[in-house]
């Protein structure tokens, strides 16, 4: 019996553990953020029995916040569904820090270690380069006003002039803190656990972007889905990015890993890239000194324009299943960054709305969205921890199946003109 | 009977309980934050009955902190005189977030929902234009070392050499958190309230630059008084500049609103605006895309220099009236900007040393002032709102009577060369 | 009796006055910020009766937070040893803000007023000289990825290509907050007392540096030390500079206060400097306007290349004595700032591993140093309060003796080409 929205206080855990009798199917819900009613929750912690669900899974979720050097005051949340342990970071754009499963991990050891705080990131740093100092995450949006590489693009300024500034790397979301969190927990079978996060990039003169965030499991399964909601708040069109950077290290990433992708056509980021071309699938061992190889992937979809990507471990008994539209989100970016494991041995698979150029090459070749004032886009990826050669084998042979009869296109040339990436 | 100098501690809530009997005049004080006593206070409030005033007007000082997203960790005080409700905040360098009297508010809708903590502004983002990533104050001060557009300046650096540095979109006392805050409550009639704040705009090598701004009314009145002072705290001469950056939006503005002054000069800040000089005066209706027109006034002053100006609604029944004297404040500049509601439909009607062009550009015409060692200057603002059409009928009157005989001089070239700007 | 390691909890104090009766030596250690176990103490003191130790100088160590202002939220540790007092500030670093002892103080006052939380400072402000807004402390750090004058200097960027940055004065690790700090305090004679933090450096694609930093002194003494190490945790080799930026204004410095040094060369850090040389180790009186001299020192060392300098005020009646090894830091900086008091009355004697040029100026005379992956370096200084003439006329003996048949060489064009400096 799932009881209805309690009325939940700061005193809520005690509340939550009377027993309810109601049958009703209403979900629950628990602020752990909001701007708008000014909360922060500053721990907070709930699991199957508190609500007298009928489910087998010993799901929980738990809020904390983090203390010391660069992470103190950042927000974390933890939730377990069971089986699959997630790691939420509000503070950094809702971030997800990691996905556990046993000892299957999506997530990788980053040379930061903490979760840093954005108030100790300077993005313009290092040319641009800023964004670097905080990046650990398993998954970090790229986004909103721009997701790519740093440097020049025009813009209008507040005297309506077009003016000039500096994009910085991977753009700004992954460095706001969400203005409103939530936890969700469905009334009715399957019972599903959510977090649902909103993070705002908005100023005066400039975008007006809100994001909407939410991260669904099943308890006991080890699936999961973002699904995502862009508005444009603004009062005119607004361009706008987004790249969904996934990362992944060991124990699916190591020498002889390989991605798997019904690819229509793949070409080389740059000249270096182009140069390895005939390993584009296969991961080297951790090799210092590793100069990172990027590639341009467009992909074949289904039913729907789903598509569907796995990125498995040598012995193929260790993976993950991605799967999202190509008609929400039709690039894909494969970053491989095979470096020793001090420097991070990392590669990213990255969905987008566009490959990761600055934003004034991306816009030559078409791919800078628009959204109209009040339109929404929405973004839906599914993910599916393979721990076993069998779901390895299944998932491979889904991909298999929706490649059929595709030849891949093999560019050997950089996919942007090397003049305009100078 | 007001008691005078309480033993206020922590636990002071509860002695401000206690009744008092002494008759003694003294002011009642209130440290909320003092870098040099190590006090941050988080929650507190004090009203009309703690202190036992002869008074009729139910007053209130509450204390809080904003919570989640930007503002997290974000010192707010709601002053409520009685009939008038103002929202400073500290963090955001003792800006006025708005002033409220029923349905008449100072203040706007700005994209920027939240009162961001000045360690998510990266003042140099956007060429100098990070400043509109918090935006959204009725008033907010601009300076104290810059307080115009940004570009290139020089300064003396720390190895003595004369360098250029890029000044950023109107300064930075304005993402300064107030190093000292205290309320005050004055122990005889007409028991004005206050709040006051000092904050510092200092570095090794750079201004020393200290102001202590005062926000004063008198419990039950419709008006108000802002008295800062800034001092040169440092040991040689030092250039400043400072506007009073007052921002209104609806009821006040809308189209038809319309701006009184007793100008002397009017000229445009740009060619934009030039070309829509015929409407200086009244406000469109919000427009979608509209480009900002600026126009920088010169005003007529009456006994000592005292200057006033009325901003009110399309039916004339609701408005401001602003004072100052032109001694300390010789400029007006207005900020027009009517877009649409999503963009900030708001106008800025902004008080200052000098006009909002780049300090190199303000310097050559003469209009940055300097301060000596220990100087300090005075600035001294008055508010009144007003509700009903007799009340802005009496305040246009009296701005007729300052300007009669006065011949406006329309300039219709921009105020500054515009080769010196671009 | 020394206690071993108590069962320390965040109800620690009580704990600590039960009496203990264990005689094991082992040290008393207690963790007040720490990343990996995800604390910061907020409140905490311990002194010398809570461990019952047999010695007789009433030491104790306090940590609290700071309030207000840009200190919000900064962390702070007073060591008192009984006869010395330290305040350390975590947050900026392992910074040392003072050391006093009576009326002797190591320390000065800067404008900056408070210990200014690194979220508040924004490097690249002012051309690179934003360090400077947080600038007052007796030792700050200077480095690690660089550490002298803000300009363009080369690195390898994301895509392994040779990319372009603009380093900042003085670098990054002064205003980077502890990630791990300690309280240690030995268990046997002499019953040492010691603040330990360690201070990251690290990015992605970038330096992975960590510095290890302890703060030691012996309960009733005037001498302390300080015992650095330096690792690189990175894959490749890495570049790194590190200055001990230890600063002096009253009552050490004064007219007629001087500077003894064992030098073998010194030459001018510019030409300014250069006009200026005679009068290099005694300082005159706060002079409004003035601009800093700097001269760059080479010293001689006697037994394990320890070498030994004092500063003393014009009486010798008051100095502090340095020493430390000149195989771990072989240059000497002397930054002579005799400004009036309210700009900064200060001199600067700082021990490096370079001078503070740029370190592209640097790399050019081979003093940037380089670690290979995993190496440390230790850096080792010793401190000792000067307070009666007696110990001024031992040390300088000392020196003396230390530089006896040694011909200073004065060079007086400056140190490096001022055409690589301009």
């Amino acid at each position: 019996m799932l009881p209805m929205r309690f009325p939940v206080t700061f005193v809520a855990p005690v509340l939550l553990l009377l027993s309810v009798t109601s049958g009703n199917s209403e979900d629950y819900r628990k602020t752990l953020i909001s701007t708008e009613e000014n909360i922060r929750v500053e721990e907070w912690n709930l699991d199957f029995a508190d609500l007298g669900l009928p489910v087998e899974a010993r799901w929980s979720i738990r809020k904390d916040v983090l203390r010391g050097g660069k992470q103190e005051g950042v927000n974390r949340i933890v939730m377990d569904n069971g089986l699959v342990r997630f790691v939420i970071i509000p503070t950094r754009g809702m971030s997800i820090l990691e996905v556990t499963m046993g000892n299957l991990r999506l997530g990788w050891d980053s040379p930061v270690r903490e979760s840093v705080h954005p108030r100790h990131i300077d993005l313009q740093s290092r040319g641009g380069l800023g964004w670097l100092e905080g990046f650990n995450e398993w998954m970090v949006r790229c986004g909103l006003e721009s997701a790519g590489h740093p440097g020049e693009d025009r813009f209008t300024n507040n005297t309506g002039d077009e003016a000039v500034m500096n994009l910085t790397l991977h753009g700004k979301i992954g460095n706001i803190p969400a203005s409103e969190v939530e936890v969700v927990v469905e009334g009715e079978a399957p019972y599903r656990i959510g977090i649902r996060g909103r993070v705002d990039e908005r100023m005066f003169y400039g975008p007006q972007l809100e994001l909407w965030t939410e991260l669904w499991t099943q308890p006991g399964s080890p699936a999961f889905t973002l699904r995502d909601a862009l508005t444009n708040r603004g009062g005119s069109d607004q361009e706008f990015q987004l790249i969904y950077h996934a990362n992944f290290g060991p124990p699916i990433l190591e020498e002889g890993a390989r991605l798997v992708a019904p690819m229509r056509q793949v070409s080389p980021f740059n000249d270096h890239a182009a140069m390895h071309m005939d390993w584009q699938p296969i991961y080297g061992p951790p090799a210092q000194g590793f100069t990172e190889q990027v590639y341009c992937l467009r992909l074949v979809g289904g039913t729907d324009d789903r598509t569907e990507v796995v990125l498995h471990n040598a012995m193929a008994d260790k993976g993950v299943l991605m799967a999202w539209s190509l008609a929400e989100l039709p690039y894909l970016t494969q970053w491989k960054n095979t470096a020793d494991s001090a420097s991070g041995y990392v590669t990213g698979i990255e969905p987008g709305t566009g490959f990761p150029y600055n934003r004034n090459v991306e816009r030559l070749y078409d791919r800078v969205p628009v959204l109209k004032p009040g339109e929404t886009r929405r973004f839906h990826l599914d993910f599916t921890l393979l721990a076993e050669p069998r779901d390895v084998a299944d998932a491979v042979d889904r991909i298999r199946t929706l490649a059929r009869g595709v030849r891949t296109r093999i560019q050997t040339t950089p996919e942007a003109d090397p003049e305009l990436t100078e």
